[in-house]
């Protein structure tokens, strides 16, 4: 029979996706973390199970986000190490991207379940997809210390804390090789890091520092508290910006709190995955 | 009409093949590096273009080590980093388990031409491959230091320059993120540097830090030189280790200073690129 997969990326967050919309795939922790490698695997950040909610229903009533779901189709997202996550901003348009090529859904706006709870999405015609990522919320001021240097912030919540800085330096010369050092009592639970250059009054270059994991080439929930904080400091509500990162560019809009990720979605490959490999990866 | 590829790796060194039997596929540089590329492409150490040496014959007459080739397949190997490259101890593995496993080559026993010469293979049942890897010559002593320990090593050259040094404390240990201290006076082109655990007499553990890269799960000829320095250090002439590296386990042969290299070739996935993504790779 053989196990599908697709390769694709949004601004260089990888995925492995695997159709499976009777939700029948035996998706182990180990078969996410051999996915993932990227020696013995096919390589990626995370794997992207594609299911129908409905098959979930009766298969895994205990997934969150998937009761009262208006969603025909789930994302059910691991990261590379085999754990389950709720939700992912560069995953979601990669997504819906696959949804609308493979002929699954039939429209270019439609919610995608997930275990954050339903997202809408526009897939446009260019390629590009925009994602609703719900309130952002700026929640006070802090620093960040990087190779003795201190850095003026302004902290965001968009579902997990971020902290926004803006330099006149350019951010191409920081060493991020190592974490940014902040102040914990702000932060009990760690904070991704955000430097900004303003290149224009709508146009911001981006780079990040994912607690937990690094210099990353894209965050998309970092991206829309870039913009949040820009916006704050210039004493907006609602506007709009084009993002810069080391990934690509994305365009985030602002409007009540509310925000929208717009950003490329691609899918470069299709394969089977050989049989005897799935059974016992190797 | 898309392109075809196959995901594969010998002990966690991981390819790209791309069968291309007519010679017809536009390789260029930059395709290499996407392809290469860990986020946006497949990711791998490298691309193997599987060619018919005939079909080269005509189409490329410069190709080195092609003429007079007795070879029906040529191992058109690049870099991730898009250049050309002679050979590949775990990349040749990988190419030769296809062919047999693609119907192309109906024998366990013949040759992979490649840049460095024809290459004997021999196919196994069981899904490893053993390939000839030439003279391995042992051309003195050095020694290689590590945070500020010395370690006591024999030189050998198997195509290219390795230092090989036997540790009785546990190589596990050792902190392999910076590059071992060597004279450059023995050493004008920089080597490849050989950490070795005996285990029993003809089981080797071994970590190598590879010029130019880092530590890897595996290296080829590293794994040549570790058994040629081992059988040296223990007055033989011939003989057979074990050696296990993070990337897996390989078994050389050492015979009149000719080595033979048998380890797992394992191909993972099959499938088809995207005809945009080719065309522009994003």
């Amino acid at each position: 029979m053989g196990i599908t997969f697709l390769k694709g990326h949004g601004t260089q967050n990888d995925f492995v996706l695997l159709p499976d919309p009777d939700a029948t795939l035996d998706l182990t922790e180990e078969r996410v973390r051999a996915l993932c490698d990227r020696q013995r695997g096919l390589g990626a950040d995370g794997v992207l199970r594609v299911v129908r909610t409905a098959a979930l229903v009766t298969g895994e009533a205990d997934v969150p986000g998937m009761v009262g779901s208006a969603s025909d189709w789930f994302m059910d997202y691991r990261n590379a190490d085999g754990s389950i996550a709720e939700m992912c901003g560069n995953g979601v348009r990669v997504f819906a991207r696959y949804l609308v090529d493979a002929g699954l859904v039939d429209a270019s706006e439609f919610v995608v379940g997930s275990r954050a709870g339903d997202k809408p999405v526009v897939v446009h015609a260019d390629g590009s997809v925009t994602v609703s990522m719900g309130k952002a919320v700026v929640t006070g001021t802090s620093e960040a210390t990087l190779a003795g240097s201190r850095y003026a912030g302004i902290a965001v919540d968009v579902g997990n804390p971020h902290l926004v800085t803006t330099l006149d330096t350019d951010i191409a010369e920081l060493d991020l090789t190592r974490q940014p050092d902040v102040d914990p009592a702000d932060f009990p639970h760690g904070v991704n890091v955000e430097f900004l250059n303003r290149l224009a009054d709508d146009v911001l270059r981006m780079r990040v520092f994912e607690r937990g994991v690094g210099e990353t080439r894209s965050c998309g929930t970092g991206t829309v508290a870039a913009v949040a904080a820009d916006l704050y400091a210039e004493g907006e509500d609602i506007g709009t910006r084009i993002v810069r990162i080391p990934g690509g560019e994305v365009t985030v809009r602002i409007q009540a709190g509310d925000a929208t990720l717009t950003g490329p979605a691609v899918i470069l490959a299709e394969g089977m995955l050989n049989d005897n490999w799935w059974s016992d990866p190797a």
